[in-house]
């Protein structure tokens, strides 16, 4: 039940883009998507065979990392800047594809990689969808 | 769509806490009472009376810092540390408490306010309730 | 070289700590402990035997993520709230504690464990050595 | 005192980038800039006249949190990844430049904000200057 969506109706300055319902999902799937990186990483560093996920948990804290600080940036509609925000979704999407490109080379034995790719699949089309300063001019 | 009950359940490791489903609203509640306060904090800079609403930002960026750090102590299930944990929670509980308690100081003219006083009620209750080093003993 | 001395001089609210040269260090302490934790849970997933040290990289996130929340919250001079402040403070010096003490035990064999170890005392007795709430009745 | 350096050095996986001296500069400049940001965030919130701050603050707090994304994915030497590490740092340099630019309007009568676009551009310096993907062909 996340608050996303009635925090920018009643937001005085908000929606900054004219696409609230891609404006929600995207703040709603990097935070998500954040989560679900810091899981997996997490949950890589219990398996047995760590060697091997080193890569994986690696991208996972990256991802992570960009994921959240993507999903503040969107949460704040007042003075909204539409450079800063296309440079965020920009960095963010190449950060979900290289992290779901490693996490599903795990999915097929890995649940927690299956998810977490899904996350970051989700998480990559959100941003790469979400019309600000292509759309702008 | 959060990702938590399954990346829980996918967790070589986990779940660190006997009831799931607490910890499971708890990793939630936490992390979606940080986005609701750091876009109250944004709603709060946009109105137009700031000077009475300094305490309410600040107070909105505290509680949002300490709730994603609770939310993401708890999302990790691997070597689980229980006063670490405990520590976090009782922080936490208390961090939403202040929060809360500002915030519905402005909830009647105020509907960011008054979602984000909800927001921080639930994660307090879930700071609270979730049973850990208290019942380990 | 930080700037947290020259931002605090020159905010209109602060310092709001009296002894404005222990909260400068109990800031930059709380933020080289952060990103020393950080390190030592990247050097220690790069270590050969990963699962004696899951514990250790469990515990440096945790730690980081506490003792970055806690310099933000130092940061903010701005009706700065005591209860807050110190909550966040008591439960910092507990985080670095666990964390140092854990860093400790492989001090002997592994140097970042060492350098960690001593970001998480410093940090720890900063916070600890910060008089807000206890001396402001 | 940051334990930056000594942390690379110990780390069994790094440096990642073979200029220890520049990747050091950088990561310490991430987190500096991203404390500089959030305080001067905060010291304009304690201004009196908040409306023409409004986008000061906003970039303040993007800054910040893309800062501190970017210090933490350079602070990890282990399974670095190139491609993640030049699509932050080319973010980050345009973060920096962004708040920079703004903070810099206000340097004449705000010390905070003449201190923040030094870290700014300390800041977008370091990650510009940073070799990684571009010189690893």
């Amino acid at each position: 039940m996340s608050y996303a969506q009635r925090m920018i109706e009643s937001n005085p300055s908000g929606p900054a883009v004219a696409d609230t319902a891609a404006l929600v999902e995207c703040i709603e799937a990097c935070f998500d998507c954040a989560q679900a990186c810091f899981a997996c990483a997490d949950a890589c560093l219990g398996e047995g065979d760590i060697q091997t996920l080193a890569r994986c948990i690696r991208l996972n804290l990256d991802c992570a990392n960009v994921c959240e600080s993507t999903g503040k940036i969107l949460t704040r509609q007042t003075a909204f800047d539409l450079e800063m925000a296309q440079v965020t979704l920009d960095g963010c999407a190449q950060a979900c594809r290289l992290c779901g490109d490693e996490c599903e080379e795990h999915a097929g034995h890995m649940e927690h990689c299956r998810v977490c790719a899904e996350a970051c699949r989700r998480c990559e089309r959100a941003c790469d969808g979400l019309p600000t300063l292509r759309d702008s001019g």
